[in-house]
């Protein structure tokens, strides 16, 4: 048998019990910290292997009060999903490599955590010292074939850091650099994808460079755009979140309108940097 | 054979061709408006049977010219997972009761997008005219055992406007009826959750009751505090993001601070209602 984990914390070894009586494999499991096991399938095993594996993993953390079992099973042993379901296991969450099953052991309803329930976008307002936009016509997505010419917006990756994805965003579709200032705004959206949840953050960012090299693939053309022309298309007129970019950029050329800028914080739990955003202008002490 | 799928645009129908050539059963598709196909597995089948439709299937997307192909498997087809992802099927997303997989039809890289990246928290804020904070102290979680009062928070589901979220988690855990007023600031922090990304919004809140009943499974003790008080203890004095919490209830205790409130919008493509969250102080012009 062949079954293996990242197991920091072995809870089963060998297969002779202490007093010398024979004893059953189980999987190998590290505790999650929450009362429950996560199990990391890394090594190929038959469905029976493994239902028998399993079978004694659960009467050994029924016997110790476990809560939640986690399996990880990567996308090359998918053939034990269907065993695991089987078994009582419910699906948590997949990624492209792995699908993530859960099972709970107590009668008592579950605490399992939900799973990641929102995509997060940006969307780049770059306005140059000649009052003039950076602007981006689509060659595909929802805003193709309308004519608009819109700032440049993306999806902000799990792991980054929301202002490195629009000077991201923005370098890749024209390939001009920038400096984040601020977030202006942002929304929240409902059932965008899948019945999950969308929050676009619309960011404030000086350019540092200024001639244009567009993207081939997904940018039809980009442009400088005196904001007035900008402002002026009839779909920024009609459409009330456009109009809000259009009264948010003006607040700013007028210089009255304080976003959320970013500040570095540690956290308690990890000494991992992370960002804070707020009202810097309005929170006149730092830290 | 019992493929049968929500088919609002049916690609495949009957079992003769045309010309009263035999022809080959397909898996019921719909388009997904991005050039690709959605077939949601309804019926029970068998393997066998499965993999004779899908390579029917992919043969005729293939010939159509299509891009990606979604497969919604229902739990209780978990013995269809397999087969998919031996003729090229990958994992997307899961929810309890289904799984995602996707496969890309060109030779061309893929264009399909990312599952939702992060989860979404709420912390709130709730001062009275007294100027004391509503706090509370957890049963279980990692500030349990600290000895920490601090302001409730809970995780935004899917569908749930982040405002709702705040007066919510108030409601269940203290019994406290408040209304929002603001977002003070958010904070992203990563790898929180099997590798997603968080996002947590301080929010403020107006109470509008007064009397506490705690919440009895997940909540130790709650309390009004007056704001120096909590502002004070050690925890709170040491760590970052709670010193800034500290600060910004200070803020707004002195009137000096403008977060971002909710306004309505709707949206362009779906005549849908959705917030928007802008510094209103600074926002002169209302629409």
């Amino acid at each position: 048998m062949s079954a293996s984990a990242n197991s920091a914390q072995p809870l089963t070894e060998g297969r002779l019990g202490e007093n010398g009586f024979g004893c059953v494999e189980t999987l190998p499991a590290i505790n999650d910290g929450h009362g429950g096991v996560i199990v990391e399938m890394k090594n190929a095993m038959s469905p029976d292997v493994f239902v028998t594996l399993l079978r004694a993993s659960l009467l050994q953390w029924k016997h110790q009060g476990k809560w939640g079992v986690w399996i990880k099973v990567p996308i090359e042993l998918v053939n034990l999903v269907e065993t695991a379901v089987k078994e009582g296991f419910w699906f948590h969450h997949a990624e492209p490599s792995y699908l993530m099953l859960v099972h709970w052991i107590p009668e008592t309803g579950n605490t399992i955590p939900p799973n990641a329930s929102h995509r997060v976008n940006v969307g780049a307002v770059v306005l140059n010292d000649n009052k003039e936009v950076l602007v981006v016509q689509e060659k595909r997505g929802r805003f193709h074939g309308l004519g608009l010419w819109k700032i440049p917006t993306g999806v902000v990756d799990a792991g980054e850091d929301l202002f490195n994805a629009a000077i991201r965003e923005v370098k890749e579709e024209t390939g001009i650099d920038t400096e984040f200032l601020e977030v202006l705004a942002f929304r929240q959206t409902h059932k965008e994808f899948f019945g999950k949840s969308d929050l676009f953050f619309l960011c404030m960012l000086r350019p540092l460079s200024f001639d244009i090299k567009k993207q081939d693939l997904e940018i039809e053309a980009a442009q400088w755009m005196p904001f007035e022309e900008y402002a002026a298309q009839p779909f920024n007129q009609k459409h009330e979140p456009f109009k809000y970019i259009n009264e948010l950029c003006l607040a700013k050329l007028e210089s009255n309108y304080a976003g959320f800028s970013a500040r570095p914080v540690t956290s308690y739990f990890k000494e991992q940097l992370s960002f804070l955003y707020l009202n810097s202008h309005d929170l006149h002490k730092s830290p």
